[in-house]
């Protein structure tokens, strides 16, 4: 599947190229060969596929590269954290891997303003912690918090559990700095939200996955941090039942709902036991379980709010179960059991994964649909799904290894999965991007309109292909 | 300064182009002449300088307008509400209008989405009635509620008084139907916050004001209405206080800030002198009054909250005044204070206005340096100022007719409002756009590389100029 990756052209890159890099970055920032096998390549080893690695300091020194590039003619992969699931940042010989590493400095960060601006390289989890001394967050966030960069989310427009509340990646960039396929710096670093000066053309830069421009700084929203959260788990009968806890989250009086997360009962089964979870009377035998999370000013007042929701929700689905967490030991316990996916693939290696945006009055319909077509073409099929309830995310994953998953019947899953899904107004890809891995689906499924206008668009800024190229478009 | 928008070629329509137009869309729908006469132009006569005014009652009927007048070489200029104030809609004769008001249906209102699929011509005033009796409101509210559609909210991604808390329109859509310049339909429609399919191309269309695309259905997220809101104004001595009273507004407990808009000493006393408006221990001599209104679950504990606001602010500034709004009726007196702008333009006709959003920690010093250095230029100069507190957009209108503003006069004015706004992370246009009006500050004021790709991007979408040509870029 990540045949679209592949490049043609040299699978070399001259020394005269090489000697010209060295003088834009200083010869200890350009990486080849051993000194590339001792850095991290992330999510995937052939991140690292590229003949050589550089690794600039300034948003002035990448503008060199890329007019350096460009002259020789020699794509440029730009990486942040190497987190991506979908082959963003696959690279191979003949090109250059640019890593936003070195570009880590938080450049100003006002609690008055309720804003920072970063560098491209800082990761969520160092902007979290700096956020947090303010008592600030910067309402989105994800699993791979630690290594993700702000540049790389903002270019894969990155969702995560508090996209239902804060918006996506997208709707928390204020400003931007980047630098264009032609080595030009596009500065437009604005702290405001309302600029209706021109066009806003940041926004081709986000989700466009290192393809369009390379991303160098951001201005991004920050939000107040709670003092205090609660957390619980239901176990409810239905999709029904989840979005009625879900909409009592949305209503609370006191504080606001911070995650609202299912857990369908395959998934569910699984997390559990791995990690020997249970509660008095909490039946793990639930078709759907949701963890909820408030955020507020008191604690106590929240669990309050968590009581009352199951109050309600059990005079209608007097079948359901309910644990509230009592400390953050055991808040951090049930967020595991919606976290830990690595538990499938240990299980299933290489087990094909989706990403689904359904609208939420579709969930429903979607999934039932979905999981009986699967049972049929292969009656061993019981997806884990998961996922972000409130904004209609769904995290498929098949309870299959990648080696027994032939071409067609990956084929045929997809077909399942995808069919109709633009038709009652989801998306194929909600969260993780196209990258490769993902350019055929995006070919078949996408609305033939706005394919050919992706591709001309992309023709028209970076004519010459310089910037991960055959990525997302293919 | 409307220069911009007089457009060199034919200026009339051949019999032939009107002729297959009005296959397209009935003869009826096809004005010419005194039948436009009869038309409302809105803000400004010039939006019907147009020769013909075509009244399509679907995407399809407008595809085949755009092709028709591409093979025609007619300009489009397409209006929604025509209350742009920045000459978007300005048309001129051998152009033809394309109003969007026939296509003003809402499509769908889901309740357990929250989302709204609507007509580029629904206004916003209807929409807000249709989602109220689902207690939800579209996060979006101007003054020019009932005629501004939503699809022109859209094109000049509108601001209002909301936007600190729910985003401008951009944050507000979720999905988009839109014409391309080629005749091709644009179709992705949907209801979801997270979609990483691609590149996200709506997001040219939004705040493009009509020239890379004709916009003609939007999905829109929509967000609880409260059950209840309270309105305060307070007296205060600076704008840190004002920011002050905001952030404890943005900290209650109960409910949420719905609102915060500064009104600064002239404007003030214009509008309550003018409406007869006083308090018993109300200090009409404030150098800033804030208007702060919050919503939530019950109106006697958002009273409650803003009484303690106004305790805690007392303690810090002892010499404010305060009022709380008992009743519906002194709220909307109290909104009238800030909301009548018209007064200012009875008294000077055409005097002339600006639209800055500031950061936050920037207000102060923007603002005293402004007010000193247009004392400068013209000793009599004292400006209306009053707008968004929370977000930092800053109306600002000259107490002067456009008679007494020589083109220099102009020039300096406009120097001393944008200069250096982009260097403090600014912009000089926050959400009226930029229309044929602000085209020249566009140009002077705009990092060249902005600028330019903007004008690249254009070209590639809209090679041969059909869509309201000469506007934005110029």
């Amino acid at each position: 599947m990540m045949s679209g990756a592949t490049i043609e052209g040299p699978t070399a890159l001259s020394s005269s190229f090489l000697g010209e890099i060295r003088q834009i970055v200083g010869a200890g920032n350009l990486k080849e060969g051993e000194a590339i096998a001792a850095l991290d390549y992330g999510v995937a080893a052939g991140n690292l596929g590229a003949t050589a690695v550089v690794l600039p300091a300034s948003t002035e020194e990448i503008a060199a590269i890329v007019r350096c590039a460009l002259a020789h003619r020699v794509p440029i992969i730009t990486q942040g954290g190497r987190t991506g699931l979908v082959g963003g940042g696959l690279s191979s010989p003949g090109q250059l891997v640019l890593s936003t590493s070195r570009l880590n400095r938080i450049v100003q960060l006002s609690p008055i303003e309720r804003v920072a601006v970063v560098e491209a390289g800082v990761t969520l989890q160092s902007l979290q912690a700096a956020s947090a001394e303010h008592r600030l967050e910067p309402g989105i966030d994800l699993p791979s918090r630690g290594s993700a960069t702000i540049g790389g989310m903002v270019s894969t427009n990155a969702g995560g559990i508090s996209a239902f509340r804060y918006g996506v990646m997208r709707h928390r960039v204020l400003g931007m700095e980047a630098v264009l396929p032609d080595g030009s710096i596009y500065s437009d670093l604005t702290r405001v939200v309302k600029n209706a000066a021109g066009y806003d053309l940041k926004h081709l830069f986000i989700g466009a996955e290192g393809t369009l421009g390379i991303v160098t700084r951001i201005a991004l929203k920050l939000e107040p941090l709670p003092a205090a959260t609660a957390t619980a788990l239901f176990g409810l009968p239905s999709v029904a039942a989840a979005l009625d806890v879900t909409n009592s989250g949305l209503a609370v009086h006191h504080g606001h709902l911070r995650a609202a997360e299912a857990i369908w009962r395959s998934y569910f089964q699984l997390t559990s036991s791995e990690h020997l979870w249970s509660a008095v009377d909490y039946d793990p035998n639930h078709p759907v379980n949701l963890l909820i999370s408030l955020g507020g000013g008191d604690e106590e007042q929240l669990q309050m709010e968590l009581a009352q929701i199951y109050e309600k929700v059990a005079e209608k689905y007097p079948e359901i179960s309910a644990v509230v967490a009592a400390s953050q030991a055991q808040e951090a316990q049930l967020w595991r059991l919606r976290e830990d996916t690595d538990l499938i693939y240990r299980k299933h290696a290489g087990a094909p994964s989706y990403d689904i945006s359904v609208p939420l009055s579709e969930i429903d319909s979607y999934l039932r649909r979905c999981l009986s077509e699967l049972h049929r073409i292969d009656p061993q099929f019981d997806p884990y799904v998961f996922g972000h309830l409130a904004d209609g995310n769904l995290h498929i994953v098949l309870n299959a290894s990648a080696a027994n998953m032939p071409p067609e019947k990956t084929a045929a899953v997809e077909a399942v999965l995808y069919g109709g899904i633009a038709a009652i107004g989801g998306s194929f890809s909600a969260e993780h991007g196209i990258g490769s891995k993902r350019v055929h689906s995006l070919r078949e499924t996408a609305d033939p309109t706005k394919f050919a206008f992706m591709k001309q668009i992309r023709a028209a800024i970076d004519a010459a292909s310089i910037l991960n190229p055959r990525k997302v478009t293919g």
